[in-house]
């Protein structure tokens, strides 16, 4: 797959993800708990949220530096959320990204505290790095508590509720739809939120949330059909695990064609909702739907 | 065991539950995270924490409303940290303050949710309640900021992740010492620095800092000693079981007179440390470290 400038992505993400050993390096912590915390977050993968956090932010006219520590704690609250989804308790997953999962590397026990540490550390960043600048500093706080409520009950982790619940009991469509606009979309959309937040854009938020559920939709609906049809070793991870499990996915509820052709519609009102974005940056999202909506990993 | 002002206690306390129900009544989420974060959140206790944060912020000439979202939201962490601690990969605990713990009642997967849920619930709560007068506003997030560091790796996790590592090698006291400090009084000592950050009296915290790692001791020493000889109905909890794992406590590198006597040496270098505060917060930190220190629950 694509991710729009490649380089420029691959340039973003390294910064990224020097950006975050050095955080993890200047923790006066246990060793342990350390190196357990960065064996999920160095764990590479493609760091879409903080990279579109960065390159939206600046399209916009924010800051990297300002945006820096946001993009930072999304990956954290991200880095966790797989932690603990992949626990025995949760989905059991013993390969993540081509290697062993967290627990089966360091164990349950300090799995679970390497995700609560991630998860206080996003914060705990955000905290340590206001901007100086009165008016972005506004904006940051309002990008940290728009991402604080997507990352709560009331955006992934309610979804991540929803999805236990449809373990004991197969969703229907709507439920469904409901459940991964939380558990998958609010993340991506607090991602594009931020962005708009740092740079003083408020006037910009109500069609990045639409774009935003829009595309992660149509990222999970992509998800289940690597799932169905996808191949293991280029993705790092099991599959077709959900259809043994019996649980709906939009493959199940659809079938492959009609899968495919709803991350269409997905991708159509995606871009409708661009319409009232600057060039350069609605340019920019047309160029992320369509990497999403072909990505093969 | 009295607690300062017995009915001022209770009558913050009660503020403090009504506040916490409040906040979950308010989410907009699945029914089943709220109730299961409800469970252990509302499960009564002391309310140690935000109350001493509140009354000793107004004893600063601070207010019970600018800081009861931080009071809020250390109790939402420690409450997280109970949780998880229960799990059956962490102590495996059944019983908690006399009733089923959370994965007993809600299964393990479902308690791992609850708890992430409440730890990003605390700064949910912090982020979307930023004073508005901007001094008020500038300790509020130092003391956010704070309360972050104490709560994760550096703090309280940290002391957790020492906790698992003694479980496999019984520590030493000067490590069962530090472990300590970390794990139950990080959050202690957060709990007054905060108020002080929110009182705008920056110069007391280094004060208040020495006086937290004291009594966070001191009440540590004090459950060891009602671990050893403690009444399980009055506790709430089961008992002896640091010892039946063959942990390193207090008590067990001490002897019963030896902790008891540390805990009073703990007690005197807490008092030491009041000189530099205003009559009525010493007077206040005062009595409670005496109740701390006769606690039988």
């Amino acid at each position: 797959m694509r991710l729009i400038g490649e380089t420029a992505w691959r340039e973003t993400a390294g910064r990224v993800e020097r950006e975050l050993r050095s955080i993890l390096e200047g923790l006066d912590c246990p060793g342990l708990i350390r190196e357990s915390m960065g064996y999920s977050l160095l764990a590479g993968g493609k760091r879409i949220r903080p990279v579109v956090m960065i390159q939206l932010c600046e399209l916009l006219g924010g800051r990297e530096k300002d945006v820096m520590p946001l993009a930072c704690a999304i990956e954290m609250i991200h880095s966790y959320s797989l932690i603990h989804d992949d626990l025995p308790a949760m989905d059991n997953d013993v390969l993540r990204r081509g290697k062993p999962t967290n627990h089966v590397v360091y164990g349950e026990a300090q799995a679970i505290l390497a995700g609560d540490g991630l998860s206080n550390l996003a914060y705990e960043v955000i905290l340590h790095a206001l901007p100086e600048d009165p008016a972005v500093r506004t904006g940051f706080l309002k990008a940290a508590a728009y991402l604080s409520r997507c990352a709560g009950v009331c955006g992934m982790g309610g979804g991540q509720c929803m999805d236990l619940l449809a373990e004991k009991e197969p969703a229907s469509l709507e439920t469904l739809t409901e459940l991964e606009r939380l558990k998958t979309g609010a993340l991506l959309r607090a991602s594009l939120v931020c962005a708009a937040f740092t740079a003083g854009r408020e006037d910009l938020i109500s069609s990045l949330e639409t774009y935003g559920d829009a595309i992660g939709l149509l990222f999970q609906i992509q998800d289940d059909l690597l799932d169905a049809v996808g191949d293991e070793a280029l993705l790092g991870k099991s599959i077709g695990k959900d259809a043994l499990a019996g649980k709906t996915t939009f493959v199940s509820a659809l079938g492959i064609e009609g899968a495919a052709q709803a991350a269409r519609d997905y991708r159509d009102r995606a871009e409708e909702a661009l319409g009232s974005l600057p060039d350069a940056a609605r340019s920019y999202l047309k160029d992320l739907t369509a990497d999403l909506l072909e990505r093969d990993h």
